[in-house]
This record gives C-alpha cells, structure tokens and sequence, in this order.
C-alpha cells in the first residue's frame, strides 16, 4: 500500500506500533512516560518530567515559496512546537533546528528565518541550541523543542477524558484558516485582514494558558493545528469516548464570519492550524481557569459515553447538523 | 550572498552568531554548556549534563533512492547522531525522528526505515518516542538524538586540544567513502567490497569507546565526519592551535588500498563519513584507553603551536606532503 492510501495518521500507527514492539527493559523505555501518539513525547528525567517534540514545515505542504516571509516562517515552525509544549501544560527550555533550502538562497533570507524564530524563543526564555544546514530542491524547517514540567508531576494528555467533562477552547477558531484563503487569494471578503493574516502566519503558543489550566486541575488537552474536529477525534478516540459540540457556542472571530458568512461554522470546525488549546474538564476547574486566563475561554460542548471518536454537532434545538468531519489530514486531499 | 557562495560551515557560523547575540538571563542559557558549533548542544540538567543533536540525511544530497535500502536508511540517520553522542563521550537515551517522503513511497518502506533504526536503537538502550510524518517530493530524515554525561562531569569537546596532545584515530579510515564509490560503480577495483559498502550504508557508532576515552582522562574528540583534515581542523580551530599527521601511520583499512592505489591516503585524509572518533590527548591516557578498546586505536600525528587550523601532513623524512586540505562540505562543490 502506498502512503498516500493510508493516510499520515494510519502511517503513524502503524509506526508507533512498530516502535512499541521494540520495547525493551531499557532505562529510557522504563522511564518513558508518553511516546509516539501524544503532543509531546514524556519522561521521567532526573527531577522533572521532560518533553519533546519534533515537526517540520515543508515548502509546497505547508507553505508556499514568496507567500510569507522568512521572519514569519521563522517564527510558525518554533510557534506550532512550542503549541504542543503548551498542550501538556510545560515549559520550553531549548530547541533545535534542522534547516534545508537550496543553495541560490540569500543567507539574509536565512537569517531572517532565524530572527523571527528568536523573537518568540525569547519571550518564553528558550534557547536555540542546535542548527544543522543541508542543501535541498526545497525549503524545509525542522524544529524539536524540549521542555519540562516543572515541578508540576501531573501533566495534560489526550487519554483522560470522561464523560461528563465539558469541553472548552482557548481564543477563536477559523482566523488561521481565513489568513491562508486571504494570503493566497481566494477571498477578498470582511474586514480584520490584518488579524487574520496574523492568525495564520505569526500563531501565538498558549504556554501561559496551558500551565493554567494543569494548575486548576484539568488533565486533558490538545492543540488545534488539524481542526476543531479532528483534533476532539483525537482526543475522543484516545479517551474511548464519543462528543457533542453546540454550534452555536463556537467561538468565531469577526474575521472569519465576515470573510466566510455561511461557511464560517465550517472553517471554525475544521479550518486547523488556529493553535488554541482545546480541553475538557470539570465546570469549576474551566470557571476558575477562564477568570485567570488572558484570553476568553469558551465551552463549546461535552464529553458523552458512546463509541470511540464520534462527534455530532448540533443546532440550539439540540438536532445534529451534517458535516464533512475531516479536518486538514497530510498525504489525503480534501 | 547565496548560501551556495558562502558555504555550509559558514552558513553555521553566522547563525550562531546570531543566536548567540539573542542570549539573555533565563534560566535555560544560563544552564547552558554547549551551543551551536560543538559535536551536540550540552546543558546542566537536574543531576546529569544533558545532549541534544540534530542531523539530517536528504535524498539527492546524502544519498539516492534506490542505492541504499530502507533499512540501510534508517540506519545511518541514527548512527550519525548517535556518532555526535559518541564524539561527547555520552550515553544516548531517545530520539525523535521527523521523516518527509513521496506520498506514492510504500508503507512496507517507511517501516522498514524505522526497522534498521530499531535495530540500532535497542543494542544500545535508546527509545524512540517521536515520529513526524510529511509528504514531500524528496526523501528526507531527520533524527535529534538526546543523551546525557550520567555521572561524569566532564564531557569530551572540541576546543580544549593543547600543543603536545597527541593525535589518535579509532578504526580505520577511508572505507567509507571506498564504499560510496563502489555502490555508485564508480570502481571495480579491489576485494572486501562487503566490508566498505557495510561502512558507508551501516556505520558503528563508537559509544562504547566515547565513554572510555572520557574514563581515561581525554579531553578532545570529535566524530570524523566530514573527513579526516576537515574535522581536524575544526578541532584545530575551536582549539587555536595547528597540527601535524604522519601520512605513515594513518590507518587505512585494506580495501581502500585495494581500490584507490597511491590515492588510498587522500581517501583516507579527506573521505568522510567514517565517523570514527578523532581525538587528542597525554601519550598515556592513550595508551590506557587503547588497552581497553574493542576496536583499534592509531597515534596519527601531534598538536603543535601555529596559526588556527593549519594542518601539515608529513612523510617518513618529516617532509610535507603537498594535499587539497578540503573535506566535503555541502553547498561547495569538491
């Protein structure tokens, strides 16, 4: 079967079952919290529970040649890592940088990858430890973080959800989506250009917001770089639940109803790469959370018992609407 | 300027330059031992000193589709970060890896990509805890390997060789790049093609002698990587010192004399991809270590005062020997 037939998501199963065959008695194994199928990978380090995570952004998958600046492609490829950090509730320590581009480009444009990519490192005190150049027909950026968890021995997963748990989400869903139709001009629709734009090209990691959350007591989070509803599969299949979202209730900025109008609910729920943290939990714990939080914090829905992964959403009736519930999935089209 | 004009190493240099200008007081570039330019990144972790290295191998500029297999592959994207582990004298822990392939590529390939991995992997305790999966139109594999010092102190680097050091090699050198050369057909010559083309596709990371060379009080090492004169001279310059080899003592394994004749010492001096370790230290921390080895360990040369990174080959009369003092570096060509 070729790749492209299985999907990245079967492919990582399949990987991620072949890795844990070789399971061993080893230290590292022994010591191994999270592997492969998380955010982040975990484990147990001399004090503190570490964290890891790698992900690339690829020209022509992830982006286009000329479509955004280097600073900002600089800064996406730390930002969607350090995203992963914030959806286990750590905070990153260092980073890695594996760097292909084809040999006619400028080194100021290198460098320029690099001070976008500083810019964020600094705000949440990361240093940049590692950078391996190749030269390659294309541009691709390669970034593992490193992270911890502090004193903190609890940390969010997927797998902890229960029914019961409400489900919550940081921000607004469908901006990034919106910036992307907008860069590469599909839509001249709305207004707010300018913060759509931003969602897509310059995402902000929740860190802060996911350290709050493992401090009132949530255990289950995610980030939504697939899409609403690929993303809460995530979670309900890794959890063995089933969920109901209220259309009604999902966050959706201005931008994205103005440029969208009908179709906003749609690129709300599986528009991918916005980078909030979408959770579950108790009422009270995401009550005391959203008072403290910088950004809003909004239910959206609740987890239920029932077959692993499905998700209906439904009207202010309390009837299921239809929806496409593929998010963004590499290796599929649309 | 285009990074082809400036080169791959200093490409490097003006990142770290870069990233070193964006240091400040937080806690993680406080803690911090190595950065951008040693063999791995090493920082102070809760008890022991903690590595990280990242290193990719690029289809077209690494390697071709179809001149090494899946399992060789993958492989050779751990044994070369973990030869970085080595070249600190560290013990590996885990790795992520992040690979881009083709979506038309089998799914049987990409796991038996992960299966020469594993192999690797589990003689020497290492679990894999990551796996990023992206379609892409070239084959790409990119491995960060993390270990650490355990209960040493010290760590093997690449700028503390002194005038007076002696320089030693472990193995044999050259069969790398002989095994490169005949997978390629671009020699018949020779016998014990197995043996070079097993150098080149499966190459032994020296973790064990790492971790002995530190127990014997080395202080110096790096893996040859880019070739003999290359990575000495990065010693050399990280170390402000020159160097002199006796063409005589290199080890040159058979089947490079074999296929290259009169040119076996410059395969040998200039190859690459060894990775052996390259080290400098007293004659008898050498010998100690040497004694104790399961591979051989050769005397090569001596540090000497002089300019940064001048490097002289001599001949049995102490006569230097006129030689393109170029290891392989990407973006130039040879």
């Amino acid at each position: 079967m070729k790749v492209s037939a299985l999907g990245e998501f079967g492919l990582v199963e399949r990987i991620g079952k072949l890795i844990d065959k070789s399971r061993d008695t080893s230290e590292s194994w022994q010591k191994l919290i999270l592997g492969v199928g998380d955010d982040t990978a975990a484990w147990q380090g001399d004090d503190s529970i570490q964290l890891a995570k790698v992900d690339a952004l690829v020209e022509g998958i992830h982006f286009r040649h000329g479509m955004m600046s280097w600073e900002d492609l600089g800064w996406k490829a730390l930002a969607i890592n350090l995203s992963d950090i914030a959806a286990m509730g750590g905070i990153p320590k260092y980073a890695l940088v594996s760097l292909a581009v084809p040999p006619d480009i400028e080194v100021d444009d290198v460098l320029a990858l690099y001070k976008g990519m500083l810019k964020l490192a600094q705000r949440f005190g990361l240093a940049i430890i590692g950078g391996d150049t190749d030269s390659a027909p294309r541009i691709s950026v390669t970034v593992t973080v490193l992270g911890s968890m502090g004193k903190s021995k609890d940390l969010l997963t997927r797998n902890t959800a229960k029914p019961g748990d409400l489900i919550a989400v940081t921000g607004y869903l469908g901006s990034a989506a919106t910036g992307y139709e907008i860069i590469h001009g599909k839509t001249k629709n709305g207004k707010n250009h300018t913060a759509a734009k931003k969602a897509f090209l310059r995402p902000e990691p929740r860190l802060t917001e996911g350290q709050l959350l493992l401090k009132y007591g949530i255990k289950t989070a995610i980030d939504v770089s697939d899409g609403l509803l690929s993303d809460l599969r995530h979670i309900c299949k890794a959890s063995r639940v089933s969920a109901r979202l209220e259309a009604v209730k999902i966050p959706i900025a201005p931008e994205v109803a103005a440029a969208f109008g009908k179709k906003a609910l749609l690129t709300a729920l599986s528009g991918g790469e916005d980078y909030e943290l979408l959770f579950t939990g108790k009422a009270e714990a995401i009550e005391k959370a959203a008072r403290k939080a910088a950004c809003s914090i909004t239910v959206i829905g609740e987890i239920i018992a029932g077959k692993d992964g499905v998700i209906s959403v439904v009207d202010e009736a309390g009837k299921p609407l239809k929806l496409s519930e593929k998010g963004w999935e590499h290796f599929v089209s649309k």
